[in-house]
């Protein structure tokens, strides 16, 4: 990007939206609040959505919601209802770029929200934080019709998959193969109800669990199976994107990427530095392994949000150039959003 | 990249020159080797050059560098000239794509062979992976030239800047501001004859020494530098182009990058292991530190080299998208070559 596009962005900074307003899309506005680049005009939930093109305001949002429940309620700008994404993507003509901080409950969520997107006739680009090859695989199958629609979807693009996959991606270039990308997060947060559609897409993810068997359980069902274990949740062989980015990106199959992690519910301190190592055999014939990790102190909410909005950015030059169609954090840089 | 146009990258390689063949162009050349994607189809020295497009023969090229002094001497596809990239550029005519691993000696030469090529009316892709920061600038100041050319410049496409940088540009991802990147690398060569332009550009940064002092040291001279410091060249506070290529992607100023680190060029093994630090706030408030660190086995020519052509791949797709000017490191994501 020029000097004279960067300023371009500053002074007139990328209209977005959040879309879905629990703990992750709350953290969201607060990372945006103080961008110059980047302005929060709209957001919903299910039970209604909020749209000003001159820009909503980020405390009361999360006070509207935490107090009332509903975006709906926010005065002046906020309208309940039950088809509250479809009536904002209408709406909101403003619109650049949707942060997609949805749980994706049932697995087929975003895709049928991608739809919605299609369907309507808007144009702009998408990002998610997905987290399950199945649901990637989803929007893989539509890419075409996502790219006739004039849409530039940017999928996978939260801490991992995401922030990790791509430094997965940008390791494997020392290499002339790529034996093994381990990925192994560490996530402690004080209260796991500020998460509850996180931890129950974790709970999804235990010997013995679907996602519709976690997705059913009630908030007490939750709290017993966290006390059997400690408030750990301890997760192995997930289902997890990052193996079909690298793989779409030619980097190496699926079945050479592996993510687990131990998640605590109960204590702000992560039990692990979240980290990724990638094994390869170098040009020479050596084998070596790069590793990326996050500073303890960075939270999910940190790793999550920052990645979506620098792909968002990223996703808005691309659209700008006329560059419509699914792309992965493992093929894009993210940009850096002041 | 859909995976029509990957099928069609690999049914047709993309023509690839080396300019310089010196221990990093003859290494680049064995990382291209066992490539299906890419094609080494021309490489000049200061001497001569070979060129063609069905392809040189990688051993052929080394040998009789080696054994003769020049690309020139190869067998029916060598042509000796002092006008070797001149020449070389105008004949060349199916090359998409050239890798620099051309000595930055004088300061000014990699922008004046960028020169060449925008006076030749020749049109690709360039990668270079220059060092200096001043160097970077003379090539920004051609920004538009290049743009005007059709050639898309990827500058600072090596390890460091490279390969380091890009990792710290992804890593700000998780910070709303970016307090420090800290770049310290570690180097180890058994000989380092093989590479002499090299060794004496680490040299040119030690207190005392200039690019024009350090280009004019016989061997002898640098044998008795090494000689008096065990064969340690201990580098600080470098003119290292991470610090301009960070600041153009808009992440931080580069008075807060600083890149040092340790040559060692009596022992294959690295003194420390590369790493690049970067230290930020978070939209909380929390200060943390997120690390990139090679593994310690692969050498200098796989960091610089498997980037290089990673980038230069990248450079292709958008060059064949119309997509001309000067990128970094920092801005784009390298493809993995296969």
């Amino acid at each position: 990007m020029s000097a004279d596009q960067v300023t371009d962005i500053i002074n007139n900074p990328i209209r977005v939206g959040i879309l879905g307003f629990g703990g992750l899309g709350q953290a969201a506005a607060r990372v945006l609040a103080p961008k110059s680049e980047m302005l929060l005009v709209a957001a919903a939930d299910q039970k209604g959505y909020a749209y000003n093109p001159a820009g909503l305001n980020r405390d009361r949002c999360v006070t509207t919601y935490q107090s009332q429940g509903s975006l709906g309620y926010l005065e002046s700008e906020g309208i309940l209802s039950d088809r509250s994404i479809a009536e904002l993507i209408t709406k909101a003509d403003k619109v650049e770029g949707y942060f997609l901080a949805l749980p994706n409950l049932p697995n087929t969520f975003m895709a049928s929200v991608a739809q919605q997107f299609i369907n309507s006739g808007w144009r702009g680009v998408l990002v998610d934080a997905i987290k399950r090859t199945s649901a990637i695989e989803q929007l893989l199958a539509m890419k075409n019709e996502l790219q006739a629609a004039g849409i530039t979807y940017m999928t996978g693009c939260g801490a991992t998959p995401g922030l990790l996959t791509a430094a997965a991606a940008l390791a494997a270039q020392s290499y002339a193969e790529i034996h093994s990308v381990k990925i192994t997060f560490g996530v402690g947060i004080a209260n796991w109800e500020a998460y509850r559609a996180t931890i129950r897409e974790d709970i999804a993810h235990l010997p013995g669990y679907t996602v519709e068997k976690a997705q059913s359980m009630t908030d007490a069902e939750v709290e017993a199976l966290l006390d059997r274990t400690d408030g750990l949740l301890k997760l192995e062989n997930m289902e997890h994107a990052d193996d079909i980015m690298l793989e779409i990106a030619g980097i190496c199959g699926r079945d050479r990427v592996t993510v687990g992690g131990i998640v605590d519910t109960r204590n702000p301190k992560k039990p692990l530095s979240t980290n990724v190592q990638i094994t390869g055999r170098t040009f020479e014939g050596k084998i070596s392994t790069h590793t990326f990790t996050l500073g303890d102190e960075t939270s999910m909410a940190a790793n999550v949000c920052g990645p979506a909005f620098g792909y968002l950015k990223a996703g808005v030059n691309l659209h700008r150039r006329g560059i419509y169609g699914l792309f992965t954090a493992a093929e894009i840089m993210p940009q850096f959003v002041k």
